[in-house]
């Protein structure tokens, strides 16, 4: 037994409440070491004769990646409280593994604790987003509704966008195609930010409680949230609030008045500089046009809140994207968090951190972030062919295990956004590719979003971010209709399917690196849906789990009753190369 | 290489702040597994080329437990943002350990993330608790300085205890022994609760915001805490708000009115109970007159935050404890630091959990924690010869390594409480066994915590937590002078010796479990302490770090310079069975 490969902490993901009644106890092993493994546990305050009456229950190999095995179970303690040790087993020994590491017996360790199961700690991500289906608009590149404002305007729409160019995208562009979103299945819409700013990706704050007249007046951005809603939408907004633009006032103020501003303690200034040297501040990415915010300052939290709950209570957005969450102080997101729940007890809060964010995700500020890692590994796997299926699978395996379960399920999927090459490019134009890639996106566990464009072909990718935002094509002929019809086809199993969004288990059946194939199981109650993938050029077989033998299975993609292939083994299936069946067992 | 063994994950003890410009990363690894561990690093915005540029630093191997070695590193980010994977060698290979694993190479990883050193998200314990030495009074038991007040009394002092006696302990009695504590050098007394309550433990408060009479009056307190305050004694009161006693008025409104009562929500309701049926409600410990407290309903959370404000502003003591902190949501405890330190900035707050308690410990909201687990290790140890020397080196180093040294360096460290048996008991009556687990005590870092009488040599133990509670004896001839004078010539070392305070580092040099011998060092800037402690019954020896050779070493216990004994080696000196030795260099 590799004793210290055994890993569990109580709280984060390896114990946490799933809901008010419902633990979650995950222990970490080396892969394919252990045999068994059982939980003693029981109430800390029931003892009888000196000893703790307790039972021992079995926990499940949940899942493994390349280094670990997972072992789960989920449990409902009596009375909210619990404590716990593991026996842990191999072919040759036993331990007892507790607060104090491996002992003998239970006696001379100490039990791990769950204290208290108190339902206001518990995760509570707004239970409309495991099923929704989003698409990020940008909002200066999506359509032009207005032609006639001619002041959001110094280029032709479709031509290659510059890192200065404006091209007339507004509301009511985004409002003339609503039935378009509706079309192809969305059921949320993220547009990056709408606030006055000077650039055209507006991540430079000038105003926080103005929409950008390029865009359009309040009553237009009203009409486009009521739109929305009207046809089950969601709208969620960009919250830049980690730095401000240059031209915001309290900042302007500041470079005039100096140390002597009342807006001094607004920002992290190093120096107030003076007639000849320049002030020097903390900024955003050594970007000088992004001054840091000062969060902890009372003043700035009182105005940032303020526009937190502004555009929820005047214009019922359902969310807030949180631009480099991580680099403003937690303290301010708690604060954040009540103060938008408070005003909207639904609200979304998505943020944008890239890395491993379980210390966001706590239930106390973020519900979500970007899942960056998500689509990354997808990348490197499917478009960039630099990993093999095996190592794919680990790696989205792993980052399952990162989080608790229903943290996994609201996850913020995506290929790629504004601050990334264009995924058909990276996919080097292989739309067979793309395909795949959205596969996964709609099959895997989370809240998948869509970059507006990627559905019809738009590419994109070089040396300035501008080239990932291009103008959204509207001509039905230059847009890739094969492809749009496939990613509708796709959204629209997706949400026919609850086993594809009630819960975060996502189980590898079988992974082949010289074929390139991957098969996993999604499941939700009596629901089973398999996917196969095969990326490589070669035809592949697969076979349906033995419990599916003898049962009726529907290809979810025809919708007919699937029968095994000619040839193959009667519960035997092919795949041509690149592409992909998706099965279901107990479809209602 | 075992990979399966490393482990990191920023934030928590892994990778944290330790001021506002210092991060600490740690990385865990098998015990002598890796030789060598670096650093890749950098700004994750500064880059050239595609590639981050970046730097490697060495990490040493500051500590090692019977399973784990602990690399560490301490650096100052530039710019407060802070990206960095660990390039991990062992005899035969070297690998990259980033957030994706292991990998070739830095490119085919990702970054482990810091992102940004906020300086209001730093753990910030008040300045004055490492340097701290606490008593810790139960005040029924410690003093009668009032017996006029016959009210309060119905046993007579030095009596055996039992679950319901009173002896007419109160805040006269603590005032009058104030010479005694400061005399034994205590800067710090936390005092169980004191507000009203039937019990003599008066864990089961009626109100909250009245003075038990059996103590005294107001007048009195404050005449107490200011008493204290001018000889440099810090006065910390115990906060007992997961549970309310069965008398408190809404409880009893509740009871009386069932659901009708405007304090229906103020509790955990199961049933309301009618004339035949007893009503249901959570409990502390299925205890039926501890009525769990819903600290998520608002007015709850007035009403206690106000409580712990008021005692605060009203009568200006100096910390908190508080009473099963880890039954109590954490949402409550955030608003509770905010509350309290609105109105004290130094305010400490020491939470009553006895397991790890990482999770509150984050800055957002406690201090400290009681730390029992250090109390056991020193009792199994020492006390019931239940663990080897080595054993014991490894959990307390493994204990270390839960926690960020700026928690460490402030835990409340205990060898017994009102919950425990009498730490003398413990140790058999074993006297030297006591002395040398009170050398541990002083020595080990944090903020040492006394339990009232354990410096004169009282004793208890049984089935019954009274026994734990036995009177203070304050008759010279009956309390054991030797004793007294072995705890006070231990609290003088310790507060005048930095390398014991300053921080959390505790190197142990040697640990011989056949002997029953634990050598460690401590140390601070230039200044090193070396502790030697025998537990055995038979002489051993020990040899002073190769460091120290030639240079002027202190026996801190006698003042005097300290020279090798004879017949041991130059460096070499003896020790006695059950004995011990601190010896100082570099001491000014």
């Amino acid at each position: 037994m590799i004793k210290e490969a055994i890993f569990h902490r109580p709280k984060n993901n390896f114990a946490y409440a799933y809901d008010a009644n419902t633990l979650h106890i995950r222990l970490q092993a080396k892969k394919d070491d252990l045999t068994r493994v059982e939980l003693i546990h029981g109430d800390p305050y029931r003892w009888a004769e000196g000893r703790m009456l307790s039972d021992k229950l079995p926990m499940v190999k949940s899942a493994s990646d390349e280094l670990y095995d997972y072992w789960f179970i989920a449990i409902e303690p009596e009375n909210k409280r619990f404590v716990y040790q593991f026996e842990v087993s191999d072919d040759r020994e036993t331990w007892v593994f507790g607060e104090m590491g491996f002992t003998a017996d239970v006696e001379q360790n100490r039990f791990f604790r769950f204290p208290y199961l108190n339902a206001v700690d518990v995760f509570d991500a707004p239970a409309w987003v495991k099923d929704t289906v989003w698409y990020q608009i940008f909002p200066e590149r999506f359509a032009n509704g207005n032609p006639d404002r001619k002041s959001n305007t110094n280029a032709v729409w479709g031509d290659v966008p510059g890192p200065d160019s404006f091209f007339g995208g507004d509301f009511e562009g985004i409002l003339e195609h609503l039935d378009y979103l509706s079309d192809l299945g969305i059921t949320g819409i993220y547009m990056t930010p709408i606030f006055e700013a000077p650039t055209n990706h507006k991540y430079d704050t000038i105003d926080y409680m103005k929409l950008d007249p390029q865009f359009g007046d309040e009553e237009t951005f009203r009409k486009l949230v009521k739109a929305c809603h009207d046809r089950g939408i969601r709208v969620m907004l960009d919250a830049v609030f980690n730095h401000a633009g240059y031209g915001f006032g309290p900042f302007q103020d500041v470079l005039k008045h100096g140390a002597a501003s009342r807006y001094a303690d607004w920002f992290h200034m190093l120096s107030y500089g003076n007639g000849e040297e320049t002030p020097r501040y903390e900024t955003f990415a050594f970007t000088p046009y992004m001054p840091k915010l000062n969060t902890s300052h009372p003043e700035v939290k009182q105005y940032l809140l303020g526009v937190a709950k502004h555009w929820i209570e005047e214009f019922d957005i359902d969310g807030w994207r949180l631009d480099v969450a991580n680099e403003v102080d937690h303290r301010f997101w708690r604060e954040f968090r009540n103060a938008v729940r408070g005003v909207k007890d639904d609200v979304y809060m998505v943020a944008e951190i890239w890395n491993d964010a379980m210390p966001w995700l706590q239930g106390d500020q973020f519900d979500s972030v970007m899942n960056y890692p998500f689509g990354e590994a997808v990348i490197d796997f499917i478009a960039k062919d630099k990993i093999e299926a095996t190592r794919f699978a680990s790696l989205v395996t792993s980052h399952l295990q990162l989080y608790p379960e229903n943290v996994s399920r609201v996850l913020f999927n995506l290929l790629g956004s504004h601050d990334t090459p264009r995924i058909l490019t990276v996919c080097g134009e292989d739309l067979n590719k793309l395909k795949l890639a959205f596969l996964l996106l709609y099959t895997y566990p989370g809240s998948p979003c869509i970059y507006y464009g990627d559905e019809i072909g738009l590419t994109g990718d070089g040396d300035d971010f501008a080239y990932y935002r291009a103008c959204m094509e509207w001509e039905p002929d230059k847009q890739n209709q094969e492809l749009l019809a496939f990613v509708k086809r796709l959204i629209a199993i997706r949400k026919a399917s609850p086993a594809l969004t009630d819960n975060a288990r996502m189980e590898f059946l079988k992974t082949d690196d010289a074929k390139g194939l991957v098969i996993y199981r999604r499941s939700s109650g009596d629901e089973e849906i398999l996917v196969a993938l095969n990326k490589g050029d070669q035809p592949a077989e697969f076979e349906l789990p033995a419990s599916w033998s003898g049962k009726t299975v529907v290809d979810l993609w025809t919708g007919q009753q699937a029968e095994p292939d000619k040839g193959a083994q009667s519960t035997g299936f092919k795949l041509s190369g690149q592409q992909f069946r998706i099965l279901g067992l107990g479809i209602k």
